[in-house]
């Protein structure tokens, strides 16, 4: 299997398409053997510009992502996308990914396509997600677009590790109130009205504009743009492509292209060390000495947190066996 | 401060409101000594009924709740509302809490409502609900509504840990969709169709009541009704107070009783455990060595999997010198 993974990564540097998706799949089934394999391909990546997209269900995120991927490659740029959608068991996930594959680009070699779905575990998802990056980054993608749908924390993380984050609102659909409950606005760069043809586009500009005026901010720092686009006929995205490449260019300027990598890398590793420590609580989990506890604590009126206490020194022991795995 | 503890969780169990509201304030902080000034209380739980609500914003949750919480004070039934709401530091929070408190049971002393919201950090959420929960019990509400907003993976563990778990659609909004990939739909146990003089309510609910046939159950198991409500004129809410009870008898029929409140010991164990693993990942996370080899790895391409596994090692060492405490 070991040997497998590295003829997988061999073939991701040298772009091919098969490899990357199979190794994507056994990243999102959480597969050890594909974590591991990941680690040849990290010193070949660093080229690609990582774009987050993110909106409300019905905001056209994944119109605007083939729009926008349409803009990329007529710029010559090689595109990949990763659309998040943690999903139950029961959807099956992997909406997103199937309806952009739809609108035009699956018979185009130069973009590269994947869905990721949990399937009912919330945990390794972002280490999933970032794990897809790296494999689209070393096999050559000019641009990674990364679309994530909800707003749960995990989703937050997957998206502010961009380099360049996009927030796609629509006129009337009270998106503005639920990006700032998200914590979203303080981490967007460049702000998307989608379906401008609406009435109240202009307004939710306006009104967009204010609120990130009022935001206190330094001299010199990026402030970002409200654009106004119509995906679904191509309207606005060839400007809006070039305000993302020009925000990119700003990042180089500046200095901040490195602060976002160390940011990306930073959470890879906080993520792989959830990742273990997941698994180890995972036996604590699954062990029946754990069920009989869970009984004795509720039988005696104990306290779950000195029950938990008990539990660390199980936990210390369980990693101290995994360190050198 | 422990001493304060004490003398505040003596005072919650004689039913002072003060008290319970200053020990919640304190649990939403994360204060270590607020968590172990309820290892007093969970001797003294386990009377209560608590019941989640959840639902899309807008969907009239708030409303409903307070509604509800009218049916229960006019059966004689004292009630505790813990509205969750994870907020971005912008909006600050606490919003839900406060419209119930203005729909008509400010004034009445068997109606305890508190808000929690996290600042910022999601971890802790769950953990400081289920102290919420704990307090409220064992002031001796007879029923406590856990109200959660988001469909993150902290809002559902909170919203399945329940007794009894409601979720809250409204005709036209696309809610059962969103539900599905919540994940929620598996964990419900009463469906309301608010806002029902809406257009579409009947499809709405007969939509849901085939989905519901067509899983797969058992037999005798509980089929989750789907209750008509407007809850903003108390229509149809009398009938689904009835519902909700109907179902704590079930529950304590079928022996369901304890096995939802064994699932919501071990939940809370292990939340205990991820707050005190947190810390200690905290630690690493803001020590300078970790930037150091945030940089380190980042320069090198070597990977963030093997950069994790270093830190497994400190990591253990950090939660053993924390057993104790």
């Amino acid at each position: 299997l070991e040997r497998l993974m590295l003829s997988l990564a061999e073939k991701v540097l040298a772009g091919d398409t098969r490899a990357a998706a199979r190794l994507i799949t056994l990243l999102e089934d959480g597969s050890p053997e594909a974590l591991a394999g990941l680690d040849a391909l990290y010193s070949h990546t660093g080229k690609a510009h990582i774009v987050g997209i993110t909106g409300a269900a019905g905001s056209g995120k994944s119109t605007l992502a083939a729009s926008l991927t349409g803009c990329f490659r007529r710029q010559g740029k090689s595109v990949g996308i990763i659309a998040i959608d943690p999903t139950s068991a029961l959807t099956g996930g992997a909406i997103l990914g199937d309806r952009i594959r739809m609108q035009g680009h699956s018979c185009d070699d130069g973009v590269f396509i994947r869905s990721l779905a949990t399937r009912g575990w919330a945990g390794g998802l972002a280490r999933a997600a970032l794990g897809a990056v790296c494999v689209m980054d070393a096999m050559g993608k000019d641009v990674v677009l990364v679309e994530t749908v909800g707003s749960g924390q995990v989703e937050l993380d997957i998206f502010r590790a961009a380099d360049t984050t996009l927030a796609v609102v629509t006129p009337g659909a009270g998106d503005d109130i639920q990006m700032m409950k998200a914590g979203i606005l303080e981490v967007v760069d460049i702000f998307v009205v989608n379906k401008a043809d609406k009435e109240g586009a202009d307004i939710l500009k306006a009104g967009l504009e204010d609120m990130l005026r009022a935001a206190e901010r330094h001299k010199d720092e990026w402030l970002p743009p409200v654009i106004l686009t119509e995906a679904v006929a191509d309207r606005g995205t060839e400007a809006l492509a070039g305000v993302v490449t020009g925000h990119r260019d700003y990042l180089a300027a500046t200095g901040g292209i490195e602060h976002r990598r160390r940011e990306r890398t930073r959470l890879e590793i906080l993520e792989n060390l959830a990742g273990i420590t997941g698994d180890a609580v995972n036996e604590i989990k699954t062990n029946a000495a754990f069920d009989k506890m869970v009984a004795g604590v509720l039988e005696s009126g104990a306290s779950p947190r000195r029950a938990a206490a008990e539990l660390v020194a199980v936990l210390a022991a369980n990693l101290s066996r995994r360190k050198n795995s």
